[in-house]
């Protein structure tokens, strides 16, 4: 994986304008939406489950997004049919291990459908990968959240959950961690200032659905690049509120506003990964 | 049909402050009540059926976006009660050919309601007009899209469902076309970046509705006051972007703020409208 | 009450980042969580009804928003739960008056429940205070209006209100009025655009939660201090509204950054308060 192929993989969103159905929260589902056109992909918010298996035969990627918890049947359904057409399906574990009824939920997924990608916060890869229980609420535990010195720790749950799931499993954090199981990359970036807008992890769920959807045969570079892009426009945001004295409802504008104007150039300058030895 | 008297459609949405019920999508329902607001309507997000027809009783409009296909039923209850109180209807059939839910929905919406106007993309209205299938998602298939060069086969989508519903159809395109059956208007105006930014479509069908509720008397003049007021919004915003190198999530601020600040002179100076003649 | 406690329960929040559980409608949920996150909390919008119970366990606030008709079965489960457990419970009855079902609502709620605050508009305190019908939309009615020349009535209807439920009161208008059934508090402040934004008063009812999910031991002072913040917040983006010319969506932002920079200094010098002596 070289800085040229993850640029690659965003010139392949803007040529290719996937088609993204996302089963989604609404607290975050229009800033999902806006992304994905920012980022060059198209956006089909269908959940109802009368039709999204007839909806996703005509799109480039799935993302089930489990902060729409009264969607896990349509959710279901739809990875379905997505398996079975060979179209790339993103999981989001939305607060997976907080309440009994998300436990059973990821159970049901994993058990019932294959992914390409799954991305969470610590909290939630760890209660996929232990089937652990904890947390409250949608934001990483303090105790779980992977940082420069407990890195080990989540390379080992990244691994262990694309292992046992097939999926290209990404931990974001301080660090983000992705792993297909034999390679995993390390990618830093982004700002503290993500966290005080909410659905800045769902966001890059659903970017992670148009970066697969345009490059489905490498899912491993696709979910990197996604990742990448998300911190680069942190930064980018995070830049402009310092110097305008914004707050967090800017900062959400212009993260989107950064993405939309991400080239290829600044994808391949900017990245800063490396593959995890060890 | 002058200058004079789309202006004048702006003026009585200030003066008369029309309370808009839309039973709408989720994904955009936030972007339709600020729009409202902005025109200086006010909106209402009644939706639950045990309630539509008691709500709508004391609303100026009734705008029913297909998005929200789970409330097809709230939508025949509060629109028939539209109907007999003589409020207006405004029907926005979002992806109404993609799925055969879709379709069922439309078929019934359009048997047993009567509406003001109706308003989609090219792909949405040839759905209607045509009873056809085809598209995939919420945005116009590229084969439907009005262009200057095929313009007579918009012209010809719309006079067509305009004359079997009795509604003033509006068709959103490159060139945006209006018609009441006997008379069609075109409107030029609007940016490409509109198509950047989720909800734009289902923003003017939402202003529709407070251009009909504060207008009810002239349907084909107060929707063309709507879609102008919508085109001179999106080229004020693109401004903006150009000027200040932003992307489509502050165009979609700048956008709203534009309607905000739209003022009557603005419109009558600035409004693109030809009378088809052919 | 001083200038001092109230800016300390500001701090409070920063301090303790309240972990707050919003049932709450889909139109504003998104402002909802920003604002939260603003203000220091942290937001959780869980209400499936089959989790809310385990969920509300976890949190430090419970918010329950009658624009979410359609989940007041969870409400009242999520409610009985945090009144055993003793975590403050805030109800904003939005359009608590406009419907049958409404009405109802708030019936079961009031008779149900033991709530720490209760916000609303004019139309919507009278109608919990009086079991009045009334209004349309989501917008007092111009005639129930409280200004400074009715303020008496205003007074008079959130007593009433605190009186028969226990909680504090919070009528949101011109003047805002707070009231324990023993002391009862004016904040003058805010600007008229607020209420040119949808979910303005949504936004305070969040931060009502977090205010007193940091500060359990002083409900009014915490209700007091959320007003004066929202009221400041309002204030400093109608001075940028003003100064560079934008409209009500760049507004809406501006809001949601001020309540993410103001200080517990800011809030102490600004607040305009009064005891009420009457």
């Amino acid at each position: 994986m070289e800085r040229t192929e993850l640029a690659s993989c965003l010139g392949a969103v803007r040529e290719r304008t996937p088609l993204v159905q996302c089963i989604t929260n609404f607290v975050t589902v229009n800033d999902c939406a806006n992304i994905l056109l920012a980022a060059g992909g198209s956006p089909t918010m269908a959940h109802d489950i009368r039709e999204v298996e007839e909806a996703v035969a005509g799109v480039q990627a799935l993302v089930l997004n489990l902060g729409a918890i009264g969607d896990v049947e349509a959710m279901l359904l739809a990875g379905k049919r997505a398996n079975q057409l060979g179209i790339p399906v993103v999981l989001d574990p939305v607060a997976a291990g907080v309440t009994s009824l998300r436990r059973e939920a990821c159970r049901r997924l994993l058990a019932e459908l294959r992914f390409t990608v799954i991305r969470g916060n610590a909290s939630e890869i760890r209660a996929l990968a232990l089937g652990a229980e904890g947390g409250s609420g949608v934001d990483v535990s303090a105790g779980d959240a992977v940082t420069e010195e407990n890195l080990s720790r989540g390379v080992e749950l990244c691994r262990r959950l694309a292992e046992s799931t097939g999926a290209v499993t990404a931990l974001s954090g301080q660090v983000d961690i992705l792993s297909d199981g034999t390679q995993t990359v390390l990618i830093r970036g982004g700002v503290p200032t993500m966290s005080r807008v909410t659905g800045s992890g769902c966001m890059l769920t659903a970017l992670l659905g148009a970066f697969c959807g345009a490059n489905p045969e490498r899912p491993l570079a696709a979910a990197a690049a996604a990742v990448a892009a998300m911190d680069l426009a942190g930064e980018r945001a995070e830049a402009r509120r310092l110097q305008n004295g914004t707050g967090n409802a800017t900062f959400r504008t212009d993260l989107i506003d950064a993405v939309f104007n991400l080239t290829e150039d600044e994808l391949r300058e900017g990245v800063r990964y490396e593959i995890y030895q060890g």
